[in-house]
Order: structure tokens, then sequence, then C-alpha cells
């Protein structure tokens, strides 16, 4: 039986980086040893850091003032390290929150500057929409505008850059959509994202951060939260997480064998409209979300008879589709579409909602 | 041709572990999919972290009032967190220098409390030996006291424990030799380490800290700085490097099979004599640390005639001996015996020194 994992992170790897992975476990590069064994400032570790950042400069067509930085700790420790960064204690950043992740950077922001939301976030349900909204309230003297451009828990996505005003550096958590299309970095003064959703494995976090920005940091910024740390060094300052870094190489490779981020913006694109569209096409399951605002990446769906709930992740596990389960705080389903999963993936997984319904409706 | 790889960190693993990581990679205890693909929040990444925390507690016969906390980071990011999370600005935390990690980890606890070395440490040279010392200037309003039993760009080792007056809690940088042999963990407050030496690949970070130090953290700590988010969710607050954990856990694994730390410490005791031995009975290398100040972890050595370097390090590579290069601070050779390198590698390295010596001496 082919298993299709709709795990929303960390996720399925496309099964050619796997077989790479399994191929290069005994002797990776004529080293001998594996990549996990070798020195990170060894000729062979040097050329896949040299490789991975010329291949990311390739598939996003990054400007040479941008930096890209590979670090630890995870989206969350960027939700620290960007205030600590780029405002100062002082200073007002702006903060967009349509759901979850948003609500827990503007938090952890709070610590280190005078974090506000451009509007107040209400609580009571998943938001089904990117609320109205203005940036007329954002002044010259905005340290950063920072939003999250797809939320994984309600399934909300930006499909446009926002328009913030005075040339205020534009901050992004891309964790669960970076590389999954084009991406103008120019509206941008830093995005980051952890790579185990489109980007590899967990363990590392990609950034990408325009030079200008690297010199508002105080002096007293604990070393690794420090970006200067990582683009001072390549991000080589000290031990980094080797293997990550080198399934990160693996998945760039591969994007670019699949035709690069226009082709995955057209993949993602038919993907996630099979689903939608079949969803919509039911009484049996539904999504609420506006649709010009629906994430390609993480697709929440809820059965109309919630009490089948159970029954549908028991029988869709035993036709080998993985990680349906909504998360805790919304309920009900979700399926996670990103880069790595192919068009025949969803297919069986409409397949097998067509087949419940009919048994159950 | 057998291959030994002497690099200090990242380093070997045990072949059993490599094994068990081909074999885990098509379909991971029945998931389907690799480790690298599965939920940190399902139920068997839960078990692997359930296991790992029990043979952690067997191995290191650890006391329940000690928590075990997996951090991303490596140990430079501890050397930030152990001063945040046990200090006050204003507060004094004594610091134990004699080399180039104990170094680096005081100037980091600079930024953040009143970090002050038990005596100065002077760099003209590598330290051959742990300074003479007393503890009479530690008093009891001291945050802690922080050392690092094994420095490994020196090749100097602790084998006693310091005696620290007034129950200041010590904190100990040990990622160069956690798991070498036996530890009494009651005289430690924390201690801390990279995986990459005897605990696995990069990316990961054991911490182990007695309860009572938990509660020092002032509130503003970064998130990810502080022990509690840790200590409070298992160590699963965020997506932590699930595949670094997993290999951690088969290395402890592997650990119980081969009799455990007393196994461990007799292995690396006759293993770093038989390279000492050696050394000493040569005019053409030498190691310059005192005898019972020695590394067992990292061996450091020179050869009398330094304008042999270059074919030293190209024919042991030829002879399948790798990583053998010294640190760039210091120059020379270094052999690195961790946990994972058999009695017949470093058979093998003095067999090839002794042939070097008589070809070229």
């Amino acid at each position: 039986m082919r298993i299709y994992n709709f795990n929303p992170g960390p996720a399925m790897l496309p099964p050619a980086v796997k077989q790479q992975i399994a191929e290069d476990l005994p002797n990776w590069r004529n080293t001998g040893v594996s990549v996990m064994e070798v020195s990170h400032r060894g000729a062979e570790f040097r050329q896949l850091v040299d490789e991975t950042e010329d291949l990311l400069r390739q598939l996003l067509g990054l400007p040479a003032n941008y930096r890209i930085l590979f670090m630890p700790g995870g989206a969350r420790q960027q939700y620290s390290m960007v205030p600590m960064n780029f405002a100062r204690p002082d200073q007002q950043a702006v903060y967009f929150v349509q759901g979850h992740w948003g609500k827990d950077a503007i938090r952890e922001a709070g610590k280190f500057c005078r974090a506000r939301p451009l509007m107040p976030y209400v609580a009571d349900r998943p938001y089904a929409q990117i609320p109205e909204h203005n940036f007329d309230s954002i002044t010259p003297d905005t340290a950063y505008f920072h939003y999250t451009p797809n939320e994984t828990l309600e399934g909300i996505e930006w499909h446009h850059y926002p328009d913030v005003p005075h040339d205020v550096p534009v901050v992004a958590d891309m964790t669960s959509n970076m590389l999954s299309r084009p991406l103008d970095m120019t509206r941008f003064g830093a995005i980051y994202g952890s790579a185990q959703k489109n980007l590899g494995i967990a363990g590392i976090t990609l950034g990408i951060v325009r030079e200008g920005l690297l010199d508002r940091a105080p002096e007293n910024v604990p070393l690794m939260l420090d970006y200067r740390t990582y683009a001072n060094s390549q991000s080589l300052h000290n031990t980094p997480p080797t293997f990550p870094w080198y399934v990160a190489n693996l998945v760039l490779n591969w994007l670019k064998r699949e035709g690069g981020l226009e082709a995955m913006a057209a993949r993602n694109q038919k993907k996630s409209a099979l689903l939608y569209d079949f969803i919509d096409g039911s009484d049996f399951y539904h999504n609420p979300v506006r649709s010009d605002h629906r994430s390609r990446m993480n697709v929440p769906f809820w059965l109309a008879d919630e009490s089948l709930n159970e029954r549908f992740l028991t029988e869709s596990r035993e036709a080998g589709l993985l990680g349906l389960k909504g998360h805790r705080f919304v309920g009900g389903m979700r399926a996670s579409l990103y880069n790595a999963m192919p068009m025949e993936g969803v297919q069986a997984l409409v397949d097998f909602m067509r087949d419940f319904e009919k048994r159950h409706g």
C-alpha cells in the first residue's frame, strides 16, 4: 500500500530525498563516513554550505543585499530574535494577528519592545478570513511590521503582499509556506521559517535578512540570538545542526529538478483546489474559510457529524493516509499539502473521503 | 580498508547505531514513514521521549529531583542560558577557566551577571594543566560556580569534583566528556552538553538541572532560553530536533548494551593510556599536559619536526585515520577518543604513528 503522510510538520519528505539519504548514509561524498560524522569546518561540509546558499539564491532570485542564515531553535526562537534584533525596547513594532502563531509571536515580542497588534485579536473561535484592515495607524518610527502569511491551524493564507507604508520593514513568519511559490523578497526586511515543512526536517531554521537591518541590535543580545553571529560566520560560528542542513540541501536540489518555485506554485494550486472543490461540493464535510483567503498548505475540514471523527481517523490510517487529525486547539481534520505531497496523494485522500461519505453519510 | 574517524565533533557514531538508522529509514517503528516525518506529539515519538529519559536516568543513576532537558542551540546557547536562568544581573557568578571553552563561557556570561574568573586566565599559550587554585574567595551569595571539566583544544580534563564551598551550585559544560564515565550528579546544580560527541549528532543539547534552580529565572527571559519552557513540557513546547533526539536514543541504547558508564570508563581509560604511553615513549611526538590532568577524550600531540605536519595528515588520511588535524588555535594534531571509538581504532593510530616515525624520524 502506498502511504501518504499529511502531517502538519514534521512533514513528509520527497521520496527521492529519502532515497538519497539512504544512499549517502554509509559514505557521504567520498568522505568514508556519514554526513553526520564530518566536521562542519571540513572542505566537504563547507561545500554543502556554499551549494545550499547558491540554490536558495537561484530558486528565490534573491538580491545580493539579503543574507541567508541557518539557525537553531525553530520559529519560536525567532519570535524573540526579531524584536531583540530589530527594535529598541522603547520602540513600537506592529503585529498583524489572524491566528495561533501570530498570537504567540506578539506575546513573545512584548518582552522586548512595544509590540502592538494592528487590530485586536478576538480569540473566541478560529478566524475564517484575514480580518478587514488598513495600515493608516502605522507611523514612520515603527521598528517593523510582522505577520504570519500562512496560519496552519485556521488554514488561512495571504495571497498578496501587505502594503505597509513609510518603508517600515516587513517581517514574516513563513514557516509553513516558504518555497511554495515565487517570492518577491524586496517586499520584505526579513523572513524566517523552520525547515520541517517545506525545507526538510526539524532542527534548523532559515532566515533571510536585508543587510541594513543587521546593525540594529544592541550589544547585549545573547550570542546565539544575535543575527550577526550567523551573518558574520556563514552560520558556522558554532557547530550547527549539520544533518538537518544536509537534508535542506537535498530538498532544494529536488525543488530545482522539479522545476523550481513556479512549478511548485502551479502544483500547490492544483492540489489544494482539488481538495477544496471536493469539500465545497459535499454537505458531509465543510471548510469555513473565505475562498480567496484559503491556505494551499493546510486544509482544515470538519465532518458535519463530529461523532464520526474517530472512525474517520482510524479508517484513513488503515487506508495509508496519515496525520489527518486536526490541531487539538481547533479539532476536526487537517490535510497538510506541502511541496512534497504529490497530486496522487490528494487524489487518494479525496477518493477516501468520497467513499467514507458514501458509507457513513 | 576499515576507517577510523578521530573528528572532535561532530564525531564518529557507533557502527551499530548507523546500522539501526539505515534499517529504520524506510519504516520507523511501524509508522510507515521515517522518524523524520512523524509528529513530535504522536504516540510513537512520545514513547521515544519517555524511553530516552528513562535510559538517561538508569545510566546516570539520576536522583528524582533532577530534570532532563533536550534543547537546541548547542553549548554556546547554554553560555547565555546559564547566567540568564541562574543569576540576577547584579549577582556574582564564579567561572573557572583553564582553556578555550571556559573563556568563551565567561565572556558571554558577563552580559547577564557579574561573572568573575576564580583566577585570571593567561592566554599567551595553551594551558598544560589545571592551574593551582583554592575556593576561598567564593562567598555564600555566589549565584553558581561554572567550569569546563574537559577542554578539547588543550586536552585537559578534571578527574575529580571541585570542592566548592557554601553549597554554591556547581554548573558544568560537559559537552566533551559527559557519559564517558559514571557521574555523581548530586555534586552538581546543572550540567549541559551538545550531543555531537558522546550522545549522537549535532543539533540537540542535553541539560540536567536540579529542580530548585528552575525558579530563579526572571520573567523576561526569551522563551526558548528559559529552562522552564523545557522542564514544563518534557522539552516538547515547540517542534524539537526530532532526528537528533532519535539518534541520542539509539546511542543510549547502545551504551546500555555495551555495559553502561562503568564499562565506558574502563574502556576510555585503556584507550587513552595506550596513546599517551606511546607518545611519552617517543621523542618524535609529544604531549605537554601534566599526566594526571590529561584528557581521556581529546589527545592533542605535536610532532617534534612540525614541517612534517602536512605529510602526517595526508598519510594518516590515506591509512583511513580521519580527523587528526589539531584545532587551528593550537596547531599540531589531535585524536578524539569518544565512547564510539573502539580500542582497535586507537591501536591502528598508534601503529600508524610508529610506522610514520620509522620512515621520517
